[in-house]
């Protein structure tokens, strides 16, 4: 059995590129995704599943249909299953999601945007 | 549809107690779960569920059968469903737990330990 400990930093330090989606851990069906994110991105929602964001670096807008959150670092937020959200930042952030291993980042709409090339570190 | 940010150092200092699970957030059928700890647990397993440990603050040493792992700020480990393990520390540590809602601390084990009374903060 081989239980590593997993350092968030050393992590996000193995990241070279943005807009990639690194699996970091697994817990049960849920995958531990790291990335490192700046731009908006496409309005979507998840019909199956709540999805959790964590920053870790930078200021992370996410747009609901009726409220704007901010993250920061330190904050986390629960999108509840089926609400819309779009993400966007002008400035690099650092996220932890954490959601079912199947989850699409571009939910329900698809599109350019859509990454199913889910590597681990 | 009440999607809060929720900071974690704030919830954090909400907990007076030592050894008290506080809930800060619920996705699907899993809880997010604070707790501030100073003592050596026992040992336990979780037949149905691997559990998720993120260390916010201490030193939080994890037997397990085969291993020890010392989690700092800014790790998580992830042990794996039936596995054996037994946290403990000498000096403080805030912990954040994640694993589905109606998982006990005391895992098999039960006894003394065990905490049924979560309260959401």
């Amino acid at each position: 059995m081989s239980v590593p400990v997993i350092n968030f930093e050393e992590k996000f330090s193995k990241i070279q590129d943005l807009h990639s989606y690194k699996v970091i851990a697994r817990m049960n069906d849920y995958y531990f995704k790291l990335v490192r994110v700046k731009r908006d991105f496409v309005w979507h929602k998840h019909a199956e599943t709540d999805e959790v964001f964590v920053v870790f670096e930078g200021k992370l807008r996410i747009d609901l249909r009726d409220k704007i959150l901010f993250l920061h670092k330190g904050d986390m937020a629960v999108i509840p299953k089926g609400a819309e959200h779009k993400t966007s930042c002008a400035e690099e952030c650092k996220v932890l999601l954490i959601e079912p291993a199947e989850t699409l980042n571009t939910g329900d709409a698809g599109g350019a945007l859509t990454d199913t090339n889910l590597e681990w570190i």
